[in-house]
């Protein structure tokens, strides 16, 4: 007989007797009341979800916290504490983590998990470091561990991919999951240079003082490890994930894009082949016509390309307050009604930076004769053919930057012609290889 | 303590003692072996999800789809069969319906439900009709009830809503739900008229031969009833929902949609006010900056948008077997795993068409002095503000297609206006009236 399960929300056992009718509360505590954790209170605040149950608050340095405006929104009978013993030993029942990194957050939540407590959790580190072994804990000590927060804030492509997309082969992903690099990359599309829009960026609070997790693809690598093992059921090491800064796109660049009908992107992508995963986190040269060229601001986009569905998008807000509460408050609900996702096996997987793509190379050069035909010469040597040479008119000879394009070809090939042209006199600046985007939908 | 539920995969206390180690077996019927089953027949066949088993297959007139092509992909040892009781009376875990309608699906599903299986159906009219009952029936027997294919095939809407948007308090939602008009107006946005098209469609399958239910909007309102009640928590009665025929819109409007920097969609529209939702499926303008006018073909788009999290879009392949049936076997795995869904409380709301929006209204006239003047006036009796006269050169003035749009109001009070207007002899066609779509998002 085809028996549901009889799903029982986390505390069901412990008090649905003495709430006859009622549903059971769940007991919250949350680390963290900074933006998010304050923006999870004025959620559940507004939706009063029966049966959950804000108890306790931790914080560094709690009392300015408990003092603040945000605190108003936080039930009077909420703990306040700055010992996150007082948390692993109450009687929480879930945990909800938005502190960030690795220590000494990962053996917090080990003992809350020991403890029988559920975490729910936004930490992109941890999950993409020490996700599969955390899970495994979880799942030893029968209670959740969910972080659908932990990749593009309130756009739900976690849950959509663990509930809507278990049925494909997914081999190709691709997205925008760093809210700053897109600001910053969407501001410099009109006309703005990397300077000013990363000062604004952290005037905003868009950006750290130290911008490096973000510019330089540290942050984007996590999520797409986190990505690709929903996806792909592909583990990858995130530290073996090839990563390549922002910072060293120019205004220029966006010109030259815009007479190839593209702009530029920081782009996560991994495709599985084989038993490899092709993954890489860049500035990439994205068609207009591509979705990922759609996302503006500090949104975020996710691409899943599987077999059978052809590509599947999903976009929205990746950062800020409420939107990250939204997705951290719906895994609270699942767990509460003991809702569990589905599981499929996951693959460890060995990682490469290649694609074979088509290159976007710029150069900066004291122009003389000769220079193009030693870029063709390099390319040739190595096998790369040029698809296309772009010299827009206006600037300087002495400093004069041009454009060549290349047909698809591995981004290896690519760097090593780069590392004989760069010894030339004449090269002012390291040339810039970015790849090249293509948009490989499934027909219909 | 909190106890993670005993999550029970439907057939785990059937066979599990059986299988020792082994993950239990789920027997799995499919009811039609049309575009859709035999898709998810395929996928199954190449993913080969432990523990599940096909081994049942119905379908009316049998033998001609058990010799078909698509048949080569089924295990030998499934059981064809055109008699529904054969299917009832099995040990079928999950009955997989793909037939689509009310009668005589509803009985069956309701007859196999009482048996004790689970129910995964893409069955948009049942659902949308009959959803709410059936899922009290599947509560009241302990299986599940999942229909993630039941709105835009293999885009993940309704799973990515259920688990990840819960926390939300969504207020609007609108979408390209029916790939058969978006690809006709997406076609006739490129310059050609709609009975070629739709002869087009009808020709390469993505239109019936009699494509009522897919132009005039039934089709779509299902879908919309099903997003309101998962999105808003919103029991609607689909018939209640005003819908508009696409068969109107003419290959002058895209020209002049244009002008207004806009293209024309069948857009499904649905907003939460107090207790009322106002529901729409009609042709409507879109703004080209609109996510909503991204898709093309018989692409699906919906946005939703909520109080904390803004917009968040989801978008692919609605339609075709292969992406429906990624629905389909991901509803499929949930079920088998014991994955159930979160639920919130749905209320029966009540149904409006009435917007507050800008519209555009394109008469067809025998030009002569005064027309503009006595639109004016008749706009102006009703209260609606004129916001541009849109008058392109180039056709006769016997038959002169020109445009007006309005700043927002209400659209009765629009089609007040137009009935009085409609009178005048020079009227050549009854005047068209579409709603302006306006971009909402909430701001960065």
């Amino acid at each position: 007989m085809a028996k549901k399960q009889t799903t029982k929300s986390v505390s069901a056992s412990k008090k649905s007797s003495a709430r006859k009718g009622l549903a059971p509360v769940v007991n919250v505590a949350l680390l963290g009341f900074g933006t998010v954790g304050s923006s999870v209170a004025t959620v559940l605040a507004a939706s009063k979800f029966p049966g959950i149950q804000l108890t306790h608050i931790f914080n560094r340095d709690v009392e300015r916290k408990r003092t603040s405006a945000a605190a108003k929104r936080v039930p009077a009978a909420v703990v306040w504490t700055e010992d996150i013993n007082v948390i692993l030993k109450s009687n929480v029942d879930v945990v909800i983590e938005l502190m960030g990194g690795l220590n000494p957050i990962e053996g917090w939540l080990r003992k809350a998990i020991v403890s029988g407590k559920s975490v729910v959790t936004a930490n992109k580190q941890l999950i993409a470091y020490r996700g599969a072994t955390l899970a495994k804990l979880a799942a030893k000590h029968d209670v959740h561990l969910v972080h659908g927060a932990a990749v593009a804030g309130g756009v739900p492509v976690i849950p959509g991919m663990l509930q809507g997309l278990g049925g494909d082969q997914v081999t190709r992903l691709s997205g925008i999951v760093n809210g700053t690099c897109n600001y910053i990359l969407s501001r410099m599309e009109t006309g703005a240079d990397y300077a000013t829009v990363l000062a604004d960026a952290q005037q905003l609070g868009y950006a750290e003082a130290d911008p490096s997790a973000d510019v330089d693809g540290y942050d984007a690598r996590a999520k797409l490890c986190i990505l690709s093992r929903i996806a792909m059921h592909a583990e990858l090491d995130p530290d073996a994930v090839a990563t390549q800064s922002i910072s060293t796109v120019e205004a220029v660049d966006f010109s030259y894009a815009k007479e190839l009908n593209c702009t530029i992107r920081q782009v996560s992508r991994a495709q599985l082949e084989g038993t490899t995963v092709h993954a890489r986190v860049a500035p990439m040269l994205v068609p207009m016509a591509s979705p990922i060229a759609w996302s503006h601001g500090t949104q975020n986009m996710v691409v899943v390309s599987g077999r059978f569905g052809g590509d599947v998008v999903f976009s929205g807000h990746g950062a800020g307050g409420e939107p990250t509460a939204v997705a951290v408050v719906s895994d609270l609900l699942a767990v509460a009604q003991g809702c569990k996702s589905v599981q499929l096996p996951v693959r460890k997987r060995k990682v490469t930076g290649e694609f074979l793509a088509p290159h976007y190379l710029r150069f900066v050069v004291d122009d003389k004769p000769g220079i193009v035909s030693a870029i063709a010469g390099a390319l040739a040597k190595v096998g790369a053919n040029i698809d296309s040479i772009l010299q827009r008119p206006g600037y300087p000879k002495h400093r004069l930057p041009f454009v060549v394009t290349t047909e698809p070809c591995l981004t290896s090939v690519i760097e090593k012609a780069l590392h004989s042209l760069a010894k030339m006199d004449c090269m002012l600046e390291r040339p810039l290889c970015l790849q090249m985007l293509q948009i490989e939908d499934k027909p219909e």
